[in-house]
């Protein structure tokens, strides 16, 4: 019998916590059985919540925190003072082997620099990286960084290559993942510097994986890679213009099936195919982005999701847990030693 | 009785040259009365499409070049060589007042490092900079740098706020329009140094705009600015991100009315509010990327449009010069005179 796999949950985390958080984890029961839950909270609020769902409650072990980061805590001011809050406590239970992986629908800024701290990079990565997922024509696209960091050197970048790629590997069992690094071209003089340098690296160094080159916006949703790499500011504008492009089509698609009798009625006939299609482009369904890069698995929820929202989360959470997610990349990390301190790459960095 | 305005047209720039700039040309000869051309092509060519269309050429100039820079031309290769190409020639009829704007589909870098030779940017102005259009719920929304330049220094993004400000002023008709200025988050510790010190220069200077500072990806399409200022490098890849998926989202919605005899019934009854919205989000109704910060008003079309995307592109180069463009540039620079040399943003750019 192997031991049932446990997630942490911190349950004072988003925007509306912890109601999301527990009818998020009850949903998350239904979908994988076996898994148990580890909350992170203030009991008098999360106990009555569990109070109602007693399957829940019956895989569910509650620890009392006293304090909670708040959305707008400063990062630093977390983690000098945030030690005995249901964020960091959560975090910790990976930290210990309590857990398997952290869901926090919480401060972003201050679930990076805690994750960081308390469970450390793996070896051979510099920095961690936020990774999301993409819809494309036949599936979906992994995205990283999403702003874990702001600025990437060539080193930085062609780590993120190799964490996306276990990821797309491992996760979303891509057996030999293609890589691109985002771009404003494709020839080889395009770009900047860190961009055009970290190609380079890529290319010398003998990877696992079909390194396609330089790729463009477009790419990131037209399923010409598994995998888009980019520095942390240029992938967080890139996410939230999708988000802001789906936004306004979906208004616009809902205003025209309303703009007279004839629309509305052909809204009727056609709504289970327009429905199929929305949930496709349901921002909820790409609710969870992944932290990758350090010691343990950490998954950040968007803080104004619903319960479908974070039961994606946790579901993110489960899957590479299951997947051996943490092994794996340390493995690959290993194997691919040479990759940390060639002269070239430290010229790269600096 | 005043001189008609006069575009010049580089006839041998894009994928499917000359037909398409010819026909184009129709489309905008057709939609703006006392609008003359003066096109620079392969007379052996472009003569015996431009004798298809009488009326074109009763209000047409057409000038023999023998040369024509390619969409793979390096753009130095383009500036060394490429005096006697049509798209020089096209540019330069503009610098000598022959015609108040240059429209071209050809090679963008060629494009730009010759327009910026010959027209040189106005006084104030250190780098031009692309412009280009994107729908909001209530119009449309101006973004500039999308790729002219890669990184931008402060002073740099701080002019492009008064370029795009002026832009959206004149052309859009926003009696004082909203600036933000894109970055990964509101706080004013968020992002990269030169976005935060464009933000103090911004807040520091008495500018004829309303500066609402930090924006995100989302507000590009939401309507919360007329105008977002971003380097080359991150606008390119938000301006392509939002292109990949208009383009993802217009296919699943086709595919949607297809997938069963109800829906395409559905689609049937409702396909004049669907083709309505699809030309909203339609790319050739955003062709068109204006270079601003030159002495002279350039139109980049998309290599890759047809004729009404080129009809459109030059109907942006038609409203900015008959909004007077240039000369409110110039006037709005030279009242911003100090913009220019404060010791502060010379330490900004530096």
């Amino acid at each position: 019998m192997t031991s049932p796999l446990v997630i942490a949950l911190d349950a004072m985390g988003g925007d509306r916590a912890p109601q999301v958080v527990v009818r998020g984890a009850e949903l998350a029961r239904e979908r994988h059985p076996g898994v148990r839950f580890l909350m992170f909270g203030d009991e008098a609020k999360v106990e009555p919540l569990l109070g109602r769902y007693g399957d829940l409650a019956a895989v569910t072990t509650l620890r009392h925190t006293k304090d909670a980061i708040l959305s707008e805590d400063k990062p630093s001011a977390a983690l000098r003072g945030g030690r005995e809050s249901s964020m960091w406590l959560a975090i910790d239970a990976v930290h210990k082997g309590e857990a398997s992986a952290v869901i926090s629908a919480g401060n972003t800024g201050a679930l990076m620099v805690i994750a960081k701290f308390v469970l450390k990079t793996l070896p051979g990565i510099d920095r961690p990286a936020l990774c999301g997922m993409f819809p494309n024509p036949r599936g979906d696209t992994a995205m990283l960084d999403l702003g874990a960091n702001m600025r990437s050197s060539a080193a930085n970048l062609t780590q993120f290559a190799v964490m996306g790629e276990v990821f797309a590997r491992t996760v979303l069992g891509v057996e030999r993942p293609i890589i691109g690094l985002l771009n404003v071209g494709v020839e080889d003089r395009k770009g900047i510097d860190a961009v055009r340098e970290a190609a380079v690296l890529l290319r010398e160094t003998d990877l696992p994986f079909e390194f396609k080159g330089f790729i463009e916006g477009t790419d990131i949703t037209a399923g010409t890679v598994d995998v888009v790499v980019t520095d942390g500011f240029t992938g967080n504008v890139a996410a939230k213009t999708a988000e802001g492009i789906v936004r306004l089509f979906a208004g616009n698609l809902r205003e025209a099936f309303r703009r007279d009798w004839l629309s509305k009625l052909g809204y009727l006939l056609a709504r289970r195919s327009i429905q199929k299609m929305r949930e496709r482009f349901d921002p909820r369904q790409y609710n969870g982005a992944m932290f990758l890069g350090l010691n343990g698995i950490v998954v950040k929820s968007h803080g104004g999701t619903d319960a479908l929202g974070f039961a994606n989360s946790i579901g993110v959470g489960v899957d590479m847990a299951r997947h051996g997610f943490i092994d794996k990349m340390r493995h690959d990390f290993e194997s691919l030693g040479t990759l940390k301190d060639t002269p070239r790459r430290a010229a790269a960095s600096s």
